[in-house]
């Protein structure tokens, strides 16, 4: 018999009617033979609700208390999942993140997890019972509660998977699978039906809210097949795996878009080593992740240095950059906090020639100024204003033809 | 120093503006040199929010999730005070049942306590930290999370106050004390400024909301302190202790009453040893708490056994009687959900003669009809018609002359 993952986010758990409909589409997969564990996120709106609750006592809530109070969410969804599942006549046992073994280190509201110790969901599994775990959360050495992060249920899930050596993890959620660009952006944009963890990684990373990056990286390691299907219909979804037959090579898979992007440039930066390291330092010390990094040739000894981060982390980056500079004797900061970023993902394609070409030339042709470009193995992004997203991610779609299938599917 | 609980019901807690008040009279106490241990229950009606949210995936929630699913609105609340408390600058850590080592027995819903197991809030106590502790849950030995009934955060209060030996526990809630009757009934009732923990219990067992019975016991046990105040104003409000002084005796102080009766009445129970037995066992069995069994003359060798519970209980008693009275030949089963109880209540009171006959007379000139009689040590009971209650009460609070100071009050 073999064990399957699957994680429902908070969209597919968000009230009593679907939180029974996701144990009638467990009951039918148990019944059918699979050994079931089922990682659940918080009911709808809860952990925004939660955070609001937190900010109207304080407007620095701490971490740890924050941790402990966000972890109610996933509680009450877990327990409630559990519920339907012993009315529908199933054994079943809702397991928090502490019970399931979930071991992360001490960095509340972004914990790491360190080793998942199965015990517990063995001996359950044993005794023919569904499980289901909390996502989102851990515990700490000194039984401190943790969470991973926004959005982090789908680690929880790809984590126990790799630890269960399950066969596969199934991501349901509020989307049908992957797609070549935003439908709501691009309305000719395709369902993928596989991709490999390398350009899903870069749609994730890039924007595409599908699925939490760390999670698809941590596929990739573990090696574990990820399906992405929405929970409220019976459609295959995307697979995203390794898989030899994924070598389709020199092609765009998709056009991955963000639309809340904010610059940071620091004027007239010393041109002398050890200066970007102190910067990025001090900027990972607060858990600010820079994203696209830019530094211009050296002018008098002094060079322009730009990076971006999201926009909500921008105040954080703006002060650290601010306390900075005269410490490394830099000039003033300039931010914006009104761009996008666009991207076109697909293996091979920065090492073939002409997809930049291709890309800038689409761009310029609309009329999009790019402020930024960054390159990666298989994706080129540019930095864009806001505004010129949308236009710039169907421009992009219909340049490189993404409304037509892939080979495998023909 | 000296070591303090507090504990703060639900509506104390109920919104933010209401936790910030909490905070701020758990800061006022902490810089005037009590070290703070402070149980809060959930935020007003979370813990029935909860319940109906479980009741609308199943109308069976199985125990062992409900209790998992109600701890949550206790962790909620715990957090945010805690973060109240750091936003006035004061050293603060929440903990769960778990973490503050209430360890109880399997009996989800219904848990008792079996140990609490201090270490950890010792060490924060040393670390300067005000501790708020999640009221009304502990944790097993196979790390399983109970609950200890409705209204046990006070539970949790005078446990941890017998523990760590404190000085006093203070309940704070939405009442100012414990009066003479229920002021909404009887309006020239008075607040009694101290009361002995027997009469307490009378009092809580009886019906009067104040606090649960099962804490004042074990205030009894330890010989704790227990002061009962409101979290809304600044007065003192009744002390409940052992002490000397409270040796005032035959003198009734106070009415309690119950709105939730239900009576249970098996007719031609065989009169032999052991069926009594046999049918309280089952009741226990099924968590069913009795409360005054009246047992008619012998007649033919048959008897009719009559007992109460609580309204709530009533479904489950009647099956259990229904179920057991083919087994024991016993004939058929009448219930009556439409009753309430008053006692009078005072040490001596029973030992002493003319407060039984001065309560009938009082109740007959005032045409109310008594169903059942009992007794107990302090207190006379009588089981009248729900609707009677109400001006039982008041002729009985008049009757006694109980809007007059105590003795030791002048």
């Amino acid at each position: 018999m073999s064990v399957i993952v699957q994680k429902y986010g908070g969209t597919s758990v968000a009230d009593a009617a679907r939180i029974q409909n996701v144990a009638r589409r467990i009951s039918v997969r148990q019944k059918a033979g699979d050994q079931l564990v089922v990682v659940v996120s918080a009911m709808g709106d809860t952990t925004d609700r939660l955070l609001s609750l937190a900010r109207e006592i304080t407007s620095h809530p701490e971490a740890r208390e924050l941790d402990l109070l966000l972890s109610t969410g996933e509680t009450v969804s877990m327990t409630l999942v559990a519920m339907a599942l012993h009315d529908l006549g199933l054994e079943a046992v809702s397991l928090s993140g502490a019970q399931a073994g979930l071991r992360t280190d001490k960095v509340h509201g972004k914990a790491r997890i360190l080793a998942v110790e199965p015990g517990r969901i063995h001996q359950e599994l044993e005794r023919g019972r569904v499980i289901i775990v909390s996502g989102f959360q851990g515990i700490t050495e000194e039984e401190e509660v943790t969470t991973l992060g926004r959005g982090a249920s789908d680690l929880t899930a790809v984590a126990l998977a790799a630890s269960l050596q399950a066969e596969r993890c199934e991501i349901y959620t509020d989307v049908d699978g992957v797609y070549s660009a935003d439908p709501r952006v691009a309305p000719d944009a395709r369902k993928l039906l596989e991709i490999s963890y390398e350009e899903m990684l870069e749609f994730a990373s890039l924007g595409a809210r599908v699925m939490n990056p760390r999670a698809v990286e941590l596929g990739a390691v573990y090696n574990i097949p990820i399906v992405v299907a929405s929970s409220f219909k019976d459609e295959p979804g995307t697979v995203i795996h390794g898989g030899a037959d994924m070598e389709q090579g020199n092609r765009v898979r998709g056009i991955a878009h963000d639309l809340d992007v904010a610059k940071v440039t620091i004027r007239r930066v010393p041109d002398k080593p050890g200066i970007a390291a102190r910067i990025f330092e001090a900027l990972a010390d607060r858990h600010v992740s820079v994203d696209t990094i830019v530094q211009n040739a050296s002018v008098d000894r002094t060079t322009d240095l730009t990076f971006t981060v999201h926009v909500n982390d921008l105040p954080s980056a703006s002060k650290v950059v601010e306390e900075l500079s005269k410490d490394i004797g830099a000039g003033e900061i300039v931010a914006d906090d009104s761009l996008g970023k666009v991207s076109i993902v697909g293996t091979g394609i920065n090492s073939a020639p002409g997809y930049a070409a291709r890309m800038f030339r689409t761009l310029s042709d609309d009329g999009v100024n790019i402020e930024m470009i960054s390159t990666g193995e298989i994706r080129i992004t540019v930095i864009i204003k806001r505004s010129d997203v949308d236009q710039a991610v169907r421009a992009l779609h219909t340049a490189f033809e993404l409304e037509k299938p892939d080979a495998s599917e023909l």
